[in-house]
């Protein structure tokens, strides 16, 4: 027997992250009691962004065109590109409103292990991104794991023969705000490395 | 200038509840990455629910059909009538497995200042369910606040007539695995007047 249309939208609620079954049922009564225009809205837009959402041509972000509004942007330095994980990461920086060069989105780690090998992280179009815009500087930002630090390293030396270009990465140490009692040795003992005069 | 579609997308997000800004950016990359097959059918089913899920012309919960199953199903105690306030009331009751009677859903309670008179939550078609069905009980379920006291009153006084009718309250007490010294005064009050011989 076809379950009925609320069991459906209660399971159907479910692929949403961080949403189980008790999430999902009170998110089905909620939108049918007080909110059936904003899921209608929902549905239409969900629909459209899953069918024509892909990504840029140049520095695999996400968006509907053929290039991403950053990527389109000639007002951005084209000479400097910021590599990172993932389009979340790119939104992350930008809201800082303190970098204007590009990005380019590995959409992953390397993980030889898990089928995530240089290819599948795009390294080919990012060295053909730096050598035919003649970049001066790659800011790589992935994540200070074991596997962004892996990769950091590999785009290092795949790229070491760009003699013009200067290869950087997000600065280490005690966050903003940070009591030290609270940090971790590592963080804490690599702050005490890289100190900078005041 | 229109938003683009990821932007649009978490804007659209947030209709759900206690879903801000960030947890829809989370959903929106998430299902982009990682399932965009479940999202298109999300799409679909919210819009169908949407579109076709009313009231069940008996009992007022949520359907696609005239009749919703419960009411629709021969098997269950037409006699019996639990009253409740929201549907999500009785998806809780039925996971209980301990009740065969029907139900009647006042999709809200009594609350004049906010426009909910006796019409509203549906009361004259509750009396004509009870008389026609020629119940011989109804529990009203509504909560232990003092609008779902205030609505069991009105409920009381409004059926009085039906001398047949026998009508209950659900019981209040200690709850299962409540430890004493955390129950309030009330509570713990009125389950000293409302012991039971055992």
């Amino acid at each position: 027997m076809q379950k009925n249309l609320l069991d459906q939208l209660i399971d159907s609620l479910q692929c949403l992250p961080s949403v189980g079954k008790k999430s999902a049922q009170r998110m089905a009564y909620h939108l049918l009691e007080h909110n059936r225009q904003g899921a209608t809205q929902l549905a239409e837009t969900l629909d459209k962004a899953m069918s024509y959402i892909g990504n840029c041509q140049v520095c695999r972000d996400y968006t509907e065109q053929d290039l991403c509004p950053i990527c389109a942007n000639e007002k951005r330095d084209a000479k400097t590109v910021c590599v990172v994980e993932s389009p979340s990461d790119v939104a992350a920086i930008e809201s800082t409103a303190s970098y204007s060069g590009r990005y380019f989105v590995l959409m992953g780690n390397l993980s030889p292990l898990d089928g995530f090998g240089p290819e599948e992280i795009g390294l080919p179009q990012l060295a053909k991104v730096v050598i035919e815009n003649d970049c001066e500087e790659l800011i790589i930002a992935t994540s200070a794991t074991v596997e962004g630090e892996a990769t950091a390293h590999f785009i290092k030396s795949m790229l070491q023969e760009q003699q013009n270009l200067k290869v950087s990465r997000l600065a280490q140490g005690v966050p903003i705000g940070g009591e030290l009692g609270y940090i971790d040795q590592n963080t804490l003992s690599l702050s005490l490395a890289n100190r900078q005069k005041i």
